[in-house]
């Protein structure tokens, strides 16, 4: 599993690894993601029964097979031909939810055809007209999709000095699966000084969210939250669960890691919402660990892309099994038979580290 | 961004290129300048109408299209004919505040010209014969300077190995803009054994403030001050503004980052005068820190020179002008739609991090 | 001393370098395990009469004659041939405790003849067959080993990355000293999605010690505790020693350094049994902080294999015999005349360093 | 001066080399020395005046030109034929004080003449026959020493694993300056297996202190304490001076930093004895955040060597020279006119570290 990313580095066009692998201003949350894990160490129980483990939970109602999910991420097509629909086929043979994003290679309604009745959540970018957003909703309520997730943390493009200097933009000849009157901000090259462009959304504020609950029956997912005072609103505007997320380190740079940002969010609302976390996770350490700090579920974010790229839809099922192989032999050395028996108990904070108080 | 320093390193004379980056000792200040910003997280807020985001602010009651500024440097000329006068254009075309200094390649006044009636203050190096010190300042208030900027922290010059390898010394065809009767401590190589060169203000005690303010209506700002007790001496002795500072490195070796020491200069003195900072700034993300955490606008220093160093006048433009887009760009990221709404709430502790307590 | 390992890396077989030395998952308990030692510093007392040191000590009521011992590890065989029996014969001549694993090159009995009466250990991995695993324990006591070792962090084999990648498995032609019934993990090639090999004892749960208990008159010692809730199971079902151990940093990824355990079970079973740790000892100066912190004895481990691969028992002996004057050297500069000198205040926190707390 | 190390190791046969340079076991002093001083930062007064900066102190009732001193080192002959009678009249010329090892390559009568009326310190190591100690102590005192400096740290030599390797043993035809009844451990090469050489000195505890004091009229300065506990045995045993020191780096290691020794024994002892520290001073702020920290004088060591092998009495004056200026330099941008101004209150903590608490 280490050698994914060298590999995959190998096999993607130089513009589109610099696209997957970059972070915004000087990559600092980009680091702080993976750094955060190191904070905190694992407190197994040995001589458990640990002769099954189960790692089966149910994110918002419905049973996954693995307590980890795929995060939206833009234009799967760039990586591999298979694009998100292959991504689709691998996360539903392996049982696992994904997440895939408006702006898509292929259309949800194509995507959703692959799922094969699998668990799949649609990510919504606002776009400029409210209508279009409605429509990709209600198409994604039709196609299956049980949960819609609004992405909060992208009112402007950031500063991406990796995209700027490599003049990095989204093929033209990729389409856009979810039709034309979808708004992309990566289509055209960035240029110095349009670093601000102002998208359609930045003026929206909370009172979005009741608009989009207005026009689906589908649970609404916040993603984008590294603070208690948003996750506060974000419950209190009827948000079913929250992504702590910093758009893997590619918005705001400067901002904590998704990991550090976690026990707050817990804290504040864990009993009302259920909470995710993105950014930085790669192995099943990390999610154990995220788990052990309240998150219901953990996304992957560019290991599946990785992945993709080296061998399309098979190579995304290769990962896939070999974290749910890798997760289910760490619960195992942890002495967890299943996901509920992973509890803050199974953490403490690494010596030599300062780590954020938890009081649940 | 992130070129820009590799950039100018290219097209800088060697000498010139270890002055400007040098410090002085074993540099451990000029990188804690930096390190310090690392020991902070901003904590973004979504879901705000940030369709428009304010630059401005106001400094010692004058407005700026953008809270930062130039800070005061050596010899321009050393780096780009433009000099001061291309520096005082792209300030001016871009609303920002520049300071000069004493030891300017160009004069006070044709700095003045180029400014176009842009806000700018002149840096004071207290002169032998304090009728030199009382001459430049009436000609600064003349040519319509809007504050003085006494340097303090240069009672002698600190020892600066690289300096004192490479023999540098200003280039004796660089003319000292100001004058012959400016006494320049550069302008003779630094040989080994004469670091202590005992400068005509070392004498200077707070008094010379109060002497200062006799002869100038301008307001004085003091520059290079790291403790409360200094910040309350410099309040006590009517300064409006203080340039929290340890002159980018370049002084005394040992010293706390200018940031960490931001704090308890405006716990002491921040309700009574204006607190700015410089040392270590290149991005959006550390002028947001430090405003967050005080300062009323944040002081830009070596990159000024390396786009100056890069492509005169119109590097400086445009290094000005994506820094004000980044800033705006990660102003809405955090959430906040004027300068007003940069306040403490936007900061937490890095985790792993023991930072300076703020009580405010 | 510091030249063995390079040495050692230059005269092993790839694949089996990549398995002495390789840790599971990303390595962070592996390094982590080196790194804790920083976290501690010595204070050492002078002007103490330590013309004699007497580093002799009792484990488990049997005198050896210095404070160290050697841990259990796999199929020495594989880096010299030598192995097992040259261990023990070196380990005999140091006066010097040895431990050795069910799955060794040579049988149990060859290894004990080695020995020539010097206190031996046996480690017991259990068997699918619990009368394989009381038919090791019966040989082990008749051959005079005076303990049997259990690990309990082997429910499943760890994903380690380095295995995987080299392809290494046992080779076919190392005996299985202890016969044929025994079951090797290790002895087919690991190939990737094989990582969750459930072993027969998956199932086991501290019943299984009074199992073992009820079979044996000898003392049984529990290995691989890295908890204080574990460390009182095994207490209260009878353990009369605990290895603090997570396995070399081999099994489960992200646990502690065993040294930053080390405290919490001195502190919840000091007082009933024998504390002891592995993991990341190389010198001297480790085991005194190990001691001091409340460690028994402190076990080796791979620089065992290191001098066996450099040079077979001579190798080892030589080792044995460094370490030995090394910590007689150390103990005269801390001013510690014996074993029992070796006190909580011979340690102190490492500035910039939090540790763990000792409250005893 | 950041070039006179490197400087040094160009001109210094390679074996001499790693004498001067090695640590003993891992280094981890000899770095841990070095790495204290970042935990500290300088917190200067701007706008004193500091026209005249004076570095005169009074060390045990005797005036020096600076608050640095020389340490002993053996051997200096090894390193440039001036040897330490060159470093005496370097020292002498520089008015700073000066310590001379019992191992010297010179008599201290030489040395004492080239000293030229200048302080100097002779440091004693105890010898196998106590009239041999008697007898250097009283040589001595005639030749006009001020003070007996007693090591403690070296009962028996360390690990040094440089020296080990690189075979290295002082040269036989390099004098022993004070006569062959003087015993030298370092005269014949360190085999493996041989770094416990008990020194006849291992017996020797407390008492040792008073048998000096009684054959001498001389104060006695203990050197290699560490802990509050030993401080307070030498103070009630009557030395007038504690020498905070490890040596080096070069006998225990795995000792804390001098520097982070230091607070605990100015605290214990600091208003009855005079306090002096050694250990990685490089640099005037070293000195001063030393000093800070309670010492009364601060003892280099390797520059000294570094200087001398670079160009004999010459290199040594220069460096001497340097670091004089270097230091005034510092004092003057601190705001400190005089030793005594060299306070507490100069000195506060790095962020992000934790440094031992100071109380006075």
């Amino acid at each position: 599993m280490s050698q994914l990313e060298e590999l995959a580095s190998r096999r993607t066009l130089r513009h589109v690894w610099e696209y997957i692998q970059g972070g915004s201003g000087d990559e600092r949350t980009l680091a702080a993601n993976r750094d955060a894990f190191r904070r905190w160490v694992l407190r197994p129980r040995v001589l458990v029964d640990v002769s099954q483990v189960d790692l089966r939970t149910k994110v918002l109602g419905r049973t996954v097979d693995a307590p980890f999910f795929v995060v939206p991420m833009a234009y799967h097509g760039q990586v591999h031909p298979d694009g998100e629909v292959g991504v689709a086929r691998a996360a539903s043979e392996a049982g696992v939810l994904a997440t895939f994003s408006t702006l898509s290679s292929f259309s949800l309604e194509e995507i959703a055809h692959a799922s094969q009745g699998s668990p799949r959540w649609f990510q919504l970018y606002l776009q400029p007209d409210f209508d279009v957003s409605r429509t990709l909703v209600e198409r994604a309520e039709r196609a299956g999709y049980t949960a819609v997730v609004l992405t909060t943390d992208v009112p402007v493009l950031a500063v991406r000095d990796r995209q700027a200097l490599g003049g990095f933009a989204i093929d033209e000849t990729v389409p856009i699966g979810n039709g034309d009157r979808v708004v992309s901000p990566n289509r055209a090259p960035v240029r110095q000084g349009e670093y601000y462009r102002l998208r359609s959304d930045a003026a929206s504020t909370w009172e979005v969210l009741d608009r989009i609950r207005a026009v689906t029956r589908l649970p609404v997912v916040v993603k984008g939250i590294l603070t208690k005072e948003d996750a506060r609103r974000a419950a209190d505007h009827g948000a079913k669960g929250i992504v702590v997320s910093n758009h893997g380190g590619r918005q705001l740079d400067g901002t904590s890691a998704s990991l550090d940002a976690l026990p707050e969010v817990v804290e504040e609302v864990g009993s009302e919402v259920e909470v995710y976390l993105d950014g930085g996770v790669r192995r099943s350490s990390d999610i154990l660990i995220a788990m052990a700090l309240g998150a219901k579920a953990v996304g992957i974010g560019r290991p599946v892309l990785w992945s993709l790229g080296v061998d399309g839809a098979a190579g995304v099922g290769r990962y896939l099994s070999l974290l749910t192989l890798e997760l289910a032999t760490s619960m195992a050395l942890c002495g967890c038979r299943s996901v509920d028996e992973i509890d803050r108990t199974l953490v403490g904070a690494a010596p030599g580290s300062t780590v954020p108080p938890v009081r649940r």
